[in-house]
């Protein structure tokens, strides 16, 4: 059962080296067993051109290593926090993609401003707060998770429906059902962020009407969704 | 004689992801076959990877499935109002290329500012004005097609000398005699849209006087072209 | 001899696409034979992927077809008015690379900002002037060789120094000893044109010391050059 | 001995065209064995396809060739004062990268404005001030090596934790314990230049917490930190 989180976490890993996602090391894929309460992580800073399915590391919801000879990733604590705070969510991304983090870097949600955005985000991305000193000299991965939190909630948004956010001057996590979707959320935001780049530089004041993003989300999400297959991505 | 379509069509589609205007299913390309009055079209939300000739749908002008055990894009009313005011029009695209949609999401027409626009577009690339809330919850894809006629016809633009046009807060729609002349306008736009980007972004105020724009569409255009050879793209 | 020049001119083409200069058939390199007074062509619009060493065009000074069963590119009378008012160089190119094009289109000439640029250029590279309507309706070909060689005239700008320029609303011209250092000319031409970009756009006031780019150009160029082996580039 | 070097500055050099840092011949890594006072550096303006390891050419620390029948890259006197000034780092490399030259031609530091830049750089990646019309026309690849150790010293940076400039005009200079982690060095800077820019352009007036980036180094490099697996990079 965990062998095929190890195999799937691997792949989804993987797979965001092969959309461009990832330079060098950086970057993270987890998915969650939740029937055993098991976290499944990629090893800190190991590369990519030898990793293997075997290099994933096992951890409980409180961090403890349950199974692997290399230490988790830096931002696991992160991770943990997100599993807890959100029930429904099944596998967490994090890159450095060049656009999501370049507006995270101005500390910026990314505005909603056309059709390809509301697809697969109800809104605005949000981006979270400063973090302050002692968040940072504290536990800090582990705060990191806690500013994603606090966003979600203080402002209402619901993380189903807004499975990313940009961590201010970091870069992007995204989430999903599944490892394999939380990498698809994360391509899908770069994507984004690119587009919304450009025409933010074309002309800082363009804006969308939000009955035509809910059209566009409802119409491949929810109960009354008529995009796509009978069947799901 | 549908097989040819399919085929084709299929392979007009797969041009577009050899092309780069294609993240993941974010695309469509048709064909109408005008004797019988069919249109061939891409199943909707399929991959690419997966996707075969026999994958094609088949409906008829109305929209009814002829042929096919796939859902068609969910795009194909929009297509069918263009074979319907358009008659010339033999195929159409639709991407979420990365510069055309930077246009499209700021809502602005493409500026004529260079001989590489003006060889395959007769003047500035229109974008649709906002949709209402009404033609938005309503039959909203086929309500797509008629903003777009809507602004061909109301700015008497000849849809055979401007071979696309942008969505605004959507993308780029694009056609021509085939699916393959359609595929091939798609990827114009997306070059023209990004020189575009790029020299906005040096100069907004630059500009191209009318009678070179005349010149370099006439000479690969119409009766007096000179450039290619005897036979045409 | 002349099958060596369509060798040579046919490779220089497929180089400017193996570069990714090129988009579709919107370019063409040409070389001179001095001796003959021949000059070699690539046909008109014609798809890179078939063309072939025999389909080049070889014509005389005056432009009269002396060998080829295609027509000559369009851009040919261009080609031929530069060889006539240069005598020092051996081959043109002529492309729509993205950011060379997208200074076209603004009408600016390329500011020289850094070492990159003055490795190869002796100061900013031309843009020609608007041309007349008279210019545009007449023999537009061959007007547009001669608004290059008025700019570099009557500026008094060494061709051999500047080996490029870039023509208003269209795109750039390279030359060289050979085609093959034209189409080298017409990638640096590229890379310039891009890191000029982007500097640009993060200081619209940038320049750089006359004596450094001085210091650059002549360790390269000229009697006292110490880059580079003992043969050239 | 020295046979490793030149095996290993080949394959140092061979990366960074690997990497995308490389257009044609503009670039060159050397490393430095300290033991014997040695200097291995890439011949000038010679081609990557067709260098080999033999071609690496050995200098001693005032610049006499030991060994190699070709010249030295241009740039050899500039590495030379940086293996005098900062005696503990092992490698320099140098290239023309798209993002980092351009931040070069601006004359800008490049700010520190995210993670990805703090997890390798403790601080703004610094450029040098314009050298003198004495400096140019003086010794001048010894000058601009002087220029940028007197803006280590100058401003008290230790460039153990800034591994890296930007020259004015010219472009970024990197450096490690080895030719390998030099290149590293150098595909960071761009990243981190890419993504500055993006940000930039963005919102000039975006910034970063100093005990942010303090923590990201720190939990990187030093006696404290916990990334990564318990080798170095």
């Amino acid at each position: 059962m965990i062998e095929d989180y190890k195999y799937r976490v691997y792949c989804a890993n993987m797979e965001l080296v092969k959309l461009g996602l990832i330079t060098f090391t950086w970057g993270n894929v987890s998915a969650i067993d939740r029937a055993n309460g098991l976290v499944v992580i990629k090893p800190s800073g190991v590369s990519y051109d030898t990793m293997s399915p075997e290099d994933m590391v096992v951890i409980d919801l409180e961090g403890k290593i349950v199974e692997g000879r290399l230490k988790a990733s830096s931002d696991t604590p992160t991770h943990l926090v997100l599993y807890n705070a959100f029930p429904e969510i099944g596998g967490i991304a994090h890159t450095h993609s060049e656009f999501a983090t370049s507006w995270a870097q101005v500390g910026a949600d990314i505005p909603l401003l056309g059709t390809t955005h509301a697809d697969y985000f109800a809104g605005n991305i949000p981006c979270t707060r400063d973090m302050t000193e002692d968040e940072v000299r504290g536990d800090y991965e582990r705060e990191t998770g806690n500013v994603i939190v606090e966003r979600f909630s203080s402002n209402f948004i619901d993380p189903f429906q807004i499975p990313g956010v940009l961590v201010k001057n970091h870069g992007p996590f995204t989430w999903g059902k599944s490892s394999a979707e939380a990498v698809f959320h994360a391509a899908v935001l770069e994507q984004v962020s690119k587009i919304a780049y450009f025409s933010y530089t074309l002309n800082s004041r363009c804006s969308m009407n939000a009955f035509l993003a809910d059209k566009h989300y409802s119409r491949k999400h929810g109960t009354g969704k008529y995009y796509g297959q009978w069947t799901d991505m």
